[in-house]
């Protein structure tokens, strides 16, 4: 494959590029029928190019600016746009990456063509030793601009360019960001975003995370009990320990949480903590959660083949995308367990959240919401983007189904690189 | 931990916050001697803090560039400086990341506390998230400038501040970059390569990188004899295949390449494909050489652990600094294999292999050498930095031995992030 990006290239089958020469087991090497499963759905396309009808020539991404906000604007050669608001947080520290090393794999390129023009990216200039959120973000906000465009050409929602819409709403879940303060008070915290929003369920956070220490196991031994008697048996709790434990007390707690019926365990030990993952997932009986670290699909699979997830977790930007993630989410449905993806907050996660919903079958029953915490200046005529009884409608204008206000976009500030 | 890079942090011990927690065997994990002795050899320091007797604070790091170079430079209160050229097709696409999430944890520091410095930078601000290339390349550039300072501050040339130096040369080999060209004019050009320098090893690339076709194994069969015969049977040869094959065709070429005595073979398999390198290794007599994509210290002592290398090979720059990497170097002492780094050619990415090599006693009997091929304008007056008879001189001047041209770094022009 040529390094250019300028150059035609061939997208090889992602993940692999010589899928299904393993055949023989005369090598010593068998893989399991789940990873040749994993394997196919990683090379059959999500986006249904056939759903387009002409080609969308992309000329132009770029990367503006308007005050604490960013996006991404992808323009076609017909003066079609789409639009991909993107979290300061990454986009201040990511921008020349996107400059230099993604955007080039897609300018001039059939807009059709976005999962090969990603599995592109990630081989073309040496991209993939960049494999990592710092890369993978930068993909993930490419694609959605790129989704926005198509959906807008085409009058669909994304939801039915990446396999279909199956539904019009979606349950949330909210999560507490808080960790360190006493479990009385942090329980009250839950019952307030329980009534905020009518949330059927709540998560909050376990260990002190990446690590844990005897105030953190206090706490956790105060607040695992506290929160089911107080919220009751029929609330749904989800915990999330951020990779605080090691074996022997990812499983201690993981017993406790069992004991108080929780309804799930995410992330027990450190992200990259393989054996020790699979050895509190098998000692427990808990639905273990996890992945929104993982940017890598070999690795992906390799855990979702050890069968130690009950929910699997990609993060929609830190895993490179929305179909990328639709991916992992229908491995996870050729093994009947869930995927309920990882959201990072800020600029317009929740709705990229709501519409990956719009088309999974098998996504959880509540997905983590964040909201529109930045204020990001959209509307939408078929959702008020908030939750109501603790669900949201899902957009279902063309693209994203959400208008930003022209003015703002007007005002952006284009963003360049040294 | 404290998330903010300002507050005073009790580093956690490298690798895991709760070393030794593990001992038990009664929740069904059981950790191997080997990996218990990785996590023994994590946890130690590599810099030898009491070499430094004063406290270095360093009070500014910064990026320049000058031309088509980038050098940081970290300054101390004492206005000590201590500089680290760095390569543009890096810096240019990190220079956020490094201003934004890495320098924070160093400045106002005592610079000896440089390793948990680094594990501080890793655990603060979430960058734990972000560890990949663009995250630890950053950490490295800042750790080579502050490696430098200490020891221009006191007086000894970095081996002596990371373990002590055990030799004052390093033989190289060459490895070409070429793939694709026919194996006639392959087997030319590293004939041009030995020649040129006296390296008494070479490396050449097999696959097609990342992938195979019929036309890469094609010259993969041709070539293999060929540079045998040509090059005879003293010449010490390795290969690169660059992640390029499945199990089948990594053991398939791994076969020819024992008939031929080839001295290793590095990545046969791509390098997320953890389960199938393991399998081509089980597979093959022929040494195997891997680990240069590697950003995760538990990933690595996983792959270690399994017997899968003969020749570890951390990248300085990918894997987060020279510290990190003589701590793999140490783990594969440990179970008494090689530790050859990879290196990333351009600015001076040779001379931090030389200080490597120059205190760590189980490097391969060869190191890649790129040279210095920016012309990055530097003198040592023990080096002249070129190889002579397949070795070079590794400077014994203070910090990384080697002077700028005043003139160069005055010019240098403050680089800023949006």
């Amino acid at each position: 494959m040529k390094k250019t990006a300028g150059a035609t290239l061939i997208a090889p089958l992602a993940a692999c590029s010589y899928e299904g020469a393993d055949k023989s087991t005369s090598n010593g090497y068998t893989p399991s029928d789940r990873l040749k499963q994993f394997r196919k759905i990683a090379a059959s396309p999500v986006l249904q190019k056939e759903k387009v009808k002409q080609s969308i020539i992309i000329e132009s991404i770029n990367i503006y600016q308007n005050g604490k906000h960013f996006f991404l604007k992808a323009v076609s050669t017909d003066g079609a746009v789409g639009i991909c608001s993107g979290n300061g947080k990454y986009i201040k520290n990511i921008y020349p990456i996107i400059l230099n090393r993604i955007i080039p794999h897609f300018e001039g390129k059939d807009a059709r063509d976005l999962e090969m023009l990603i599995e592109n990216t990630y081989m073309g200039m040496l991209n993939y030793k960049w494999q990592g959120l710092a890369f993978w973000v930068g993909v993930a906000y490419v694609e959605i601009a790129i989704l926005d465009l198509l959906g807008r050409v085409s009058s669909q929602p994304i939801g039915e360019l990446l396999g279909g819409r199956v539904r019009e709403q979606v349950g949330i879940y909210y999560a507490s960001g808080k960790r360190g303060n006493p479990a009385e008070e942090e329980v009250e915290h839950l019952q307030g975003l329980v009534e905020k929003s009518g949330a059927k369920a709540v998560k909050y956070r376990l260990g002190a995370r990446m690590r844990y220490d005897s105030a953190s196991t206090k706490r956790d031994k105060e607040l695992i009990p506290l929160v089911r008697k107080t919220l009751g048996d029929d609330a749904t709790i989800y915990t999330d320990a951020n990779g605080s434990y090691d074996v022997a007390m990812g499983i201690h707690i993981g017993k406790i949480l069992e004991e108080y019926a929780t309804d799930f365990y995410e992330e027990p030990c450190p992200f990259d903590h393989y054996e020790e993952t699979v050895a509190v997932s098998k000692g427990l009986n808990i639905p273990i959660a996890g992945g929104e670290e993982e940017v890598s699909t070999r690795q992906f699979m390799w855990l979702m083949d050890q069968g130690i997830y009950d929910i699997v977790q990609p993060d929609l930007l830190f895993y490179g995308g929305l179909t990328r993630s639709i991916k992992i989410a229908r491995m996870a449905q050729s093994i009947g367990i869930k995927c309920t993806p990882h959201i990072s907050g800020k600029a317009l996660g929740f709705l990229y959240m709501a519409q990956f919903a719009s088309c999974v079958r098998n996504i959880g029953p509540y997905q983590e919401f964040k909201g529109n915490s930045d204020k990001v200046p959209v509307e939408s005529l078929s959702s008020s983007l908030q939750p109501q009884n603790g669900l949201i409608d899902i957009p279902k204008e063309p693209g994203l189904g959400v208008e930003f206000d022209p003015e703002f976009i007007a005002k952006g500030k284009l963003i360049r690189s040294i």
